[in-house]
């Protein structure tokens, strides 16, 4: 990813969109032939890219394409003075852009890729892995972990049709010269760089491409780091001591703490946390640069600059790092049924306050019925057992046997619809 | 648009939604049918919403959906006690909130639609009236006025298909208890309820509907505002004294200013400026809502009572008003004719250079011939014509004729691929 | 809070400007003193403000400053036409806005004190109760409840500071007419009224005041918010299941959850992270309104429409709902004790390094062989225990007897600095 | 700035925590003095640090402050093993990132100190250059351009304040070991270290430092960043075709566009819009980084990582450009007054009004009277003059006689307060 933000990686794409723009002009006769053949022959010779001369002839021009532009006449002789006719510098700049942004997605794409088939292998892994499901952090009825992972997988599934939406939206070429009208440049020219790049046609332009886009784009990255932050906090919490219920992967030779021997910290997935801020933060910037002032202004330049190395570069480490995460998740089963049974048994209370409604108990009584065994349990936390108390509970008992009752702490039950639900998802 | 979010349109989803999985759970044999006829023949009473009410029992009872089923109770009688079988208050919430989101965008759809009309309408209208584009706010080369609305209407329409895709991510229906397991509800409540109100089922969700859904709906938001602003600030550079080429309608009556009776503010794109702010506001926080603790917390429901309804109102408001201002923008060709040609010409500047070119003279001796010819008209504020001055320059003579040189100052050169982009843009 | 931004309390604001403005013209000699005495004769008959009649004004006139001085010229008779004199609406407005912004900061400054009070007073209460500190959500060293209460303590004395210096940077009073020269006004009025008013003289102004001194209230109220996410969070995890050290108060009535009766959910605290996500998405439109255009626009003023109210009447929630919940937060020591000793001792394990390092074994030996002891409590979940393995570890009783392991297991030892601490933050 | 953020300046500032922290200690009687010698001698060789090396050892330990550790016991020998005694690695993290933004804040409010320089002189020099001042884009009274730089001034002068404010708050040390108890370590130690590194003492800290005084002094930079952006927009504005009151200077050989060689574009000031953007973009992700974990977790540290340097070193070089285009600004006052006379008087419409209305016109009447000639001189684009208009028009000559009129139209009457605005300005 790094790579599609080099100088020379920028230099490139530009010389790439020149030539081939140089091309068109010379097949609608603007241009000799020769023109376009002579940058060609010189770009078949494999030339390395001198960044460092190219930076310093704009340390004179202070204007990046015309430096570029001199240092390629440099190289290529009398020819190369056909280039760029009719064409004005953002049409470089942002098809540059596009073709940097449309690369960086294509990694991200593949990135997400191959977090879904972790996602998936692991979801199937641990389909029927019980393990108690929470509501504000507080134990709430029986899940699996591979419904957790299942929820996972749907969730970057989704952000991968987003990114591949804004992929496409992000995709265009402008070659319609000094405020978009085309005065001194053919439509075909921009019709044929926009073909061989795998680039779209802008529709319309003024001398830029239009930053809605971009925004669009960024603010999609930003989704999609939420939704790490989302998977990365859901690991921190299972390993905190006290839950323990899986754990980052941990390497013999490391050391958690230079105090402390005895820690073993899920610094990867707190870290993904601090990577979401920052993938997140550029959205507004991205928003910001929207509107620009009449034709263009150039204040969005430097925002693209951070922005768009820092959010690809970023969301494509923290989806490889989630990846790696995810792929070795120590997941503990026992612990998870440990942690589950802890609460004697109050996950089932649900079940229990159904079937006394069914067994023709008010709503309101059978509330009050499990309540206030369901407290009992609550303060004893978890000494006693629910269903202990629900079986000594004459009120209960006039409504439910013993047999009816134990039936409702079956956790098989709960788990009886996982089929269904990996179905929808994976299917 | 404010109706959707009253307490009373709120809580008459509530009920459907309750009805219509009553009615399947029905259809299953798990309650009397009976019991949603009960419900149905009370609804086609077509009752009052006692919000007052509800709410005082919910100040007992400290839970909303509680507080409204027992009112429901109340109304109906014995029979509703078999509603909300199985079924969570996040299956109410979220379902309902899914409504109200996609009815919002339903409207926000409408209002794109119908500003896309008007900036359609003026487009035509000023297809050919010749202005000038600028860049860095300073002057460019020809455009004509209705290219700068055909720009807006693209990033509209671009605009329209984002919100319609938001709106397909967020209309979604999850009836599947407590965490999601479907434990004690079949999946076909669901779908049952799902079809009735025109939304998709939830493929797989823990208590609520996961929140990158949201976050996506409200960035999407804040670009539709951010294109708002663009265009907003686009009126109000063109409306500045020295500019004046187009202006907001003022109406008769209208006071500009307590203090300056000579006043006319383009109040309306500053007011759309400030509201853009606003909607792209909600963007982080949606964003933030993403990361929900374990099978979900309840903190993002304190910032959706905010943005629901602020963010949705507010750009709709701000559609209808930026629709407003470009039907009855007060649009001046001659103004825009002055100032096209207060710079003596400098705006034809680069068709000489390319002239030059075209002519034999390299690249750089064409630049340093336009510009030091550019620069005295430049420094003599117009008042000097490049026209002249090219055509006593014997260095730019010896390359281009007069009446060559003249040909260069044609304003009809710029606007011969406008019909092209018209195609592009509106066909 | 709310009272401070109804439209009545804001005429009476911008009466009591305008009134004490026209005394100050009539002190100059300006206007006749007649004029200054009509006004505040009526105002003491403490009329009330007829905000409706005002509205039916502005909506023909379009200018709210001129339907309310329009307004009060209807009551007050002719004397009124001498109000207002040399003024411009922003003189009233921004003057209002600047009163409004000290009111709510004083409320604001009064919540602070109360939450600092109950921190307090609960922080020596539970000044030497031992829990366990977690880094990275694992078991590190021993705290005290009381510190982790000083710590927030600290924080909001901090907040309590910062809001009063922004206090003082938004209460500034501008009467300085059109443009901001006081071309039609004399300096000595908005000395008069800034006097009256309880506020600073703005030193120059614009039309406006400048925005920065708004940018950095909201921008201060951005993170006073964080410190109450902060403090939230903490509860939240406090209230877990598998931690449950603390709850936020339960009344008897309450029902945690439709579905689940055993439920007790940390809903205030989870409400309370999602306002501060609220709060804090105010910063940016706020800094977004700074550079308004010349002497001024008017997009600034939609946005503060919003944020206004919202983030002062929100924080101002907040920060008593936060001292509801930490003045009635239920804590549980012995639960605290019991996750303390949970890990089998673990967290003495540095004590024990450093004994080692002094007794003069290396610092890579002392920590291989307490890390070695530590990884075998770790994997037995807290059934071994680190006392009994490192008292029978060779390698370490050659370096430490028995009795010096054991006195490395002392909890007091950890705590004696608390007074040191306490000293610091409440002194 | 740069410096402070290299990896070199990082382990300078490390080593010295730990030296100090040596040498406390050994005051102390903890570790033998020897230890606290050894670490200075070796320093006062000035010993150069092989960034390469720790990394390497890094790259095995996984852990940054140990393998920084080690490769100094590397170098000074077997003394080193008292270093880094009952401290923890955020000990070093936390009061280096103190020490570095306290270097930081120090560079930019010197950057702050040339900039007001600048301001203040330029404002002196321009102190009474008459120029229209606008609101809303449109020409409201004459002001001077001296007081448009005087309002920056007086910005940036609050700026310096917000900023030296923010650097107290943020420069603390912490040497508090594992959990903020000082169990293992002296409070002397830290007010040693603190002392000998010009910081305050934290305090009280759990882990780390309280994130709340980084949130304040992200956002701080933040509201500097947005008063630049003001400052710019001003400039791009003056800069504007239409109005060219101001420019940026533009340099000889300087090349404004590769496609228009007439342009002069304010490149810096769009750009400068741009970097305010993203400085602002640190604000929210250091206010999210404040609720971290208990005692700490790590997730603040990637967000650090980017915005410590990036909003530094943005602002340092946003702040140093700003002041360069001040310093250089190309001021043309002919312009101005240009600008001034093109409405035809219209600015001076509001003394007409006012001396009407003290000429005994009802407010009503006046404002009617002046603006029906207003609005004529408005539709002539400033051809016909207000002045003469009024002198025409028989119910206001009833009022006023034609001297009087008169009168009202000069210039001289708007900056008789300038002086006493400079003298609060500036005094």
């Amino acid at each position: 990813m790094t790579a599609i933000w080099s100088p020379e990686a920028r230099f490139r794409i530009w010389f790439e969109i020149e030539a081939h723009a140089t091309e068109a002009l010379a097949e609608l006769g603007v241009v000799p032939k020769s023109a376009a053949k002579a940058l060609w022959d010189w770009w078949a010779t494999n030339p390395a890219i001198d960044v460092a001369a190219i930076d310093a002839i704009e340390a004179v021009t202070k204007h990046d394409v015309i430096a570029f532009l001199t240092w390629v006449a440099e190289q290529v002789g009398d020819e190369a003075r056909f280039m760029h006719q009719g064409m004005t510098s953002s049409d470089v700049l942002d098809t540059c852009l596009a073709v940097q942004l449309a690369r960086a997605s294509d990694i991200l794409l593949a990135d997400l890729d191959r977090l879904l088939e972790v996602l998936e292998r692991r979801a199937h892994e641990h389909k029927l892995t019980p393990t108690i499901g929470r509501s504000h952090g507080i134990h709430a009825e029986p899940v699996t972990f591979g419904l957790k992972l299942a929820e996972a997988y749907a969730e970057f599934k989704r952000n991968r049709e987003r990114l591949a939406a804004a992929r496409a939206d992000i995709a265009t070429c402008a070659i319609s010269g000094a405020v978009g009208t085309f005065a001194n440049i053919d439509p075909r020219v921009e019709a044929h760089v926009a073909a061989k790049l795998g680039l779209a046609v802008e529709p319309v332009s003024t001398q830029v491409i239009p930053r809605d886009r971009h925004a669009m784009f960024f603010a999609t990255l930003g989704v999609i780091a939420s939704s790490i932050e989302r998977l990365a906090v859901e690991v921190r919490h299972l390993q905190r001591t006290e839950v323990l219920e899986a754990e980052e992967y941990f390497s013999p030779g490391q050391k958690g703490s230079s105090a402390m021997p005895h820690k073993r910290n899920p610094v990867l997935t707190e870290n993904l946390t601090g990577l979401a801020r920052m993938v997140r933060s550029a959205t507004i910037p991205a928003m910001e640069n929207v509107a620009l002032w009449h034709e263009r202004d150039i204040s969005h330049s430097s925002v693209e600059r951070y922005i768009g190395p820092d959010a690809t570069i970023t969301l494509d480490f923290a989806l490889a790092r989630l990846t790696g995460v995810m792929d070795k998740l120590l997941v503990y089963p026992a612990r998870m049924q440990k942690n589950l049974d802890r609460m004697g048994g109050l996950v089932h209370s649900q079940r229990v306050l159904l079937a006394l409604t069914q067994a023709g108990v008010s709503r309101e009584d059978s509330y009050r019925l499990v309540q206030r065994n369901a407290m009992k349990v609550w303060e004893s936390d978890g000494e006693l057992s629910l269903l202990e108390l629900l079986k000594a509970d004459p009120e209960v008992t006039a409504a439910l046997s013993p047999a009816e009752i134990e039936d409702k702490f079956d956790l098989g039950y709960h788990f009886k619809q996982v089929d269904t639900i990996f179905e929808r998802v994976f299917a």
